[in-house]
């Protein structure tokens, strides 16, 4: 069912059929695919200050022109934000209650569609290059940690950063770095290479998030900004309602990976 | 004496008339200054060949037009290789036996002149993106070693590689990395971070050549392709004679720095 021929708006269309409610890695290669956050647009303010004010890990794309819309031209064409993804996650005073396949009975004429920068579009870029990304290779979730870098809070959003980190041979960091700097609008080069320590991360096999995956004695882990920081700064915010993504099922937009690299 | 306002030229120019014999380095701040091979034209088909195989460490910047040709017209105006570096070292058999002002005397019309990148180039644009550079700081030679990497030969040049080290924090490593893929000419980003024993090195102590500096506990060394590693394939390759330049008293020329900037 998964082929080179599907396309961002393939996608959408099975997700607003309903029949896809899987996660999204590896559909539509090379199609932008995003992180998603809508709440009512009072808070919306404040988000949009949150991801401004820290952008390495909350890299907006792009958001709704104006409190109700449910498209996202800028990431393609007849999005409708309450339809199009293979699963969202309801959050109801910062906590977790319940997952759906659609959100159009949750959506309100004032809320407000945010899409963020994901790390697949790097990976991609990365295995391009030759580079082997581990939780790839062994087929689990990247593992994700909280550090102690505070993020620049904005209203009731605010929190450390979570980072992901992926572990290669120290060449392999080197050109990863070059990679993704020329990504920014994907979190961008990594923000720390090396010692968990100093992240204030105690034991890399015990992630916050995600999975823990191997690391070969030569290998330096590589740290990059995460788009779970802004799910920890919702949580921590404890907006009535808000809704998100669930993780691994992402928007696949119309733009190509390729397109975000800067020159 | 040393200013701002002299170029490249200026320096030659001291050089020339027996005014300069000391070091250049932070003489003409932003001019490309280079390390410099000289030596009889059937070696010089099997040097070129060597630098060409090991451009990292070897980054040929320029070479004469013709044997016998004094002049490096990519580099400036009215170069004579001879006489415009402060100090040259004569190499016999492959070892060193005398340094000279100039080299008029040993210069015949066979003789090729090669002019290679050197690391001034990559120091200055990381010192202006507010990146400490260590050996500068504490006023010493940077730190070289001998590693275990061989380089591809040619002829009879052969060798493994020279590396620089900078410790640094790893945050200005990332950063570092960027800006130094940017000039490919001058050694380009480096080859190594992290663990020393990756590349045959000891101790970091104990330098092959140049000083030791310090590495503060949250250091991490990063490693460059050294502009030496041309210097001990020199050795090996036992010519009857050879001239380079002594080691910080480079050629000057015409270029800016930010000319070897690739986009």
């Amino acid at each position: 069912m998964t082929g080179d021929w599907e396309s961002g708006r393939d996608i959408r269309r099975l997700c607003r059929t309903g029949a896809l409610v899987e996660p999204t890695s590896g559909r539509a290669p090379g199609y932008v695919q995003c992180n998603v956050v809508m709440m009512p647009a009072d808070s919306a303010h404040y988000f949009r200050q949150f991801c401004e004010h820290n952008p390495r890990p909350c890299p907006l794309l792009a958001m709704s022109e104006a409190p109700g819309s449910v498209a996202l031209a800028a990431l393609g064409t007849d999005i409708d934000i309450r339809t199009d993804l293979p699963q969202y996650r309801i959050w109801r005073d910062g906590v977790l209650t319940e997952r759906c396949d659609d959100v159009e009975h949750f959506w309100e004429d004032d809320w407000v569609a945010f899409a963020l920068g994901c790390s697949f579009s790097f990976e991609e870029a990365l295995i391009n290059a030759g580079i082997e990304i581990r939780n790839i290779s062994e087929g689990v979730n990247v593992p994700m940690y909280r550090t102690n870098i505070p993020c620049i809070s904005a209203g009731p959003f605010a929190g450390n950063m979570v980072v992901s980190m992926r572990p290669m041979p120290p060449a392999d960091v080197i050109e990863a770095i070059q990679i993704c700097a020329r990504f920014p609008s994907v979190h961008g080069a990594p923000i720390h290479i090396g010692d968990p320590a100093h992240l204030g991360i105690d034991d890399l096999n015990h992630p916050d998030f995600g999975d823990p995956v191997t690391l070969h004695q030569t290998d330096m882990p590589a740290f990059w900004a995460c788009g779970v920081t802004p799910q920890v700064a919702l949580e921590a915010a404890k907006l009535p309602m808000a809704i998100t993504h669930e993780p691994g099922h992402m928007l696949v937009s119309d733009l190509k990976n390729t397109d975000l690299a800067i020159s």
